[in-house]
């Protein structure tokens, strides 16, 4: 079935995956469309973003969100249209940017809303280049990684919504970019098409000495978005007094345990000191929401003189957000994955 | 034999420790005074300062600054004397600071120096409070470590050198201070001299649960001197956007491999990302070098003012030096641990 205007339609939360999420953990509703009270509006779900942070709200190990809840539609940010308005400060027809979560229908009091230009050309975008993937990298990168002209970023899923953005701000910066991706494809697209120096291949037997061998002056950006295998490489070639925003490590959002040992916590640290390193994780809206004005302006312009290159990978149907979320963890995704739940217009 | 103007006792590095060093990683020698050349001071070292870093350079593992090569004099800074000066800028007499190592005379051009005033009461002061180990905590605890008023700021080593300054301006700054120290006796003195809130003696079972219980707002400012046990104990009580100086990591300097597994070197990169967190090394000259003027006139206040209480654990000698510095390394030393080498005049 697809949207319509009788039935909203809901992934909820079944249960708690215990290492990589299965269909099993996820269930398909359908349930009654909600009446806005005064002051709400009825939002009508357009694009649904899907981003590896929703593994964590997956589970209820302790993190800086609260967990959804088992029974509860699965959170996550999306493009809507506003289908009626009983606040003033939206008309039926507006598009916004909601955190309306995986379905088709729901009301808002206005106030979490940032609405979009009606002339904006592809309001999906306000998912990535112009959304939270994309703040992400511009604040993760320019803020916490400092990056100077010159200097070597390396930046791990480089062809995903936010390395992809990393490597090509750190090139306008001056940086020499050296991506690491998923298999020939995607490094070939990160040279070719993003311009990165280099794109390493995560999956070839001699990752660390190819990333090793592209690094010749060490790595004084690492954008981390990774971690596990991928950080182990960086970790020997990090030059003195180099920056590492920890921005995710999709790597480990599915692991059950802790790898085997020694334990290299306090050779980490023992890095960081004799190095002088700065190590820094962030959440983008908690750490960098009120910079959200600069980041767009630039952003925007970029894009707008062509200087940005930004790849979706859209899947039809809500439906399929289920397998495509899954795909995601294991880097199956080629570019930005949103979600086409509804059409523009819903006769 | 006392220092004299016949000859030069020299400490040498005999061979590299595996583990605590011990007496016979040292060599005691005596050679012959070494004469200035044009341009040149000939220096006649009065103290001696003793500090943790110095255990890396007895290794020849890759770290911040070249090892001693075996044979060669121990380094370290020292607060000497010019007894003869072919260098128009000084003359003798005169007190300066100089990385002049472990022996009683030695070379400058004049470049590294730093003249001390003659009307300074404490010569050796220059050494610690007015120093490095000062410049590193007012550095380490106010640019990275960024405390505000009402934050909780725990210090390790709290009665050394650094730690027992980091508490104090953090008490300065307002903040709620905690320190971690070895044994009742340094305890109390954190408590009732320095005026710390609380103290916790890590050589008790329940360590961790006194450092909780301590904490009941978790902890803002973390500076890190120790690794090991105690930064286990810290882990789990650090706040969302919590700063991590990392100074030092004594306890894991005389280390000879990883502990056992698991490898928690993912779960320190998770709890960076999931609290924002801010771990960042330096090594003070290199980083905070050109900021020394701002930092000497800041803590000579506060000293003249009486806002400040400096401790030094003199040793009387130089035979004395390896003794103590062993010592140093197993936290035996009560306050700044310096080695007085030579009189003030030596007639």
């Amino acid at each position: 079935m697809n949207q319509n205007l009788i039935v909203n339609r809901q992934i909820l939360l079944a249960s708690r995956p215990v290492g990589a999420p299965t269909p099993s953990n996820f269930n398909f509703t359908e349930t009654v469309i909600p009446k806005p009270q005064q002051g709400e509006v009825l939002l009508r779900t357009v694009y649904l973003s899907l981003d590896p942070y929703m593994r964590g709200r997956m589970s209820d190990a302790e993190s800086y969100a609260e967990p959804v809840a088992i029974g509860e539609a699965m959170v996550g940010g999306c493009v809507c249209r506003v289908e009626q308005s009983l606040n003033s400060d939206f008309e039926q027809g507006d598009w916004v940017v909601a955190f309306a979560g995986w379905q088709d229908y729901s009301l808002s009091d206005g106030s979490q809303l940032i609405k979009l230009s009606p002339e904006m050309a592809n309001p999906s975008y306000a998912l990535g280049i112009l959304g939270m993937p994309g703040l992400t990298a511009y604040m993760g990168l320019l803020d916490i990684g400092q990056p100077k002209a010159g200097d070597t970023v390396v930046v791990a899923a480089a062809t995903g919504a936010v390395g992809s953005l990393v490597g090509q701000i750190a090139k306008l910066t001056g940086c020499k970019v050296i991506g690491i991706a998923g298999g020939t494809d995607k490094c070939l697209y990160a040279c070719e098409t993003l311009g990165f120096d280099a794109c390493i291949d995560h999956y070839q037997d001699d990752f660390a000495q190819q990333l090793a061998a592209s690094c010749e002056q060490g790595i004084d950006v690492y954008f981390e978005n990774v971690g596990g295998k991928v950080f182990d490489a960086v970790m020997p070639l990090l030059n003195p007094a180099a920056r590492v925003p920890v921005c995710g490590l999709i790597s480990q959002y599915n692991a059950t345990h802790l790898p085997e040992g020694p334990d290299r916590l306090s050779a980490l640290m023992a890095l960081l000191l004799i190095k002088r390193i700065k190590m820094q994780g962030f959440i983008v809206f908690d750490d960098y929401g009120h910079r959200y004005g600069e980041f767009f302006s630039a952003m925007q312009q970029w894009l707008a003189q062509g200087r940005l290159i930004y790849k979706e990978d859209k899947v039809e149907g809500l439906a399929n957000a289920v397998p495509a979320f899954i795909g995601l963890l294991q880097g199956e995704n080629f570019g930005k994955l949103v979600v086409r739940v509804g059409p523009d217009h819903l006769a």
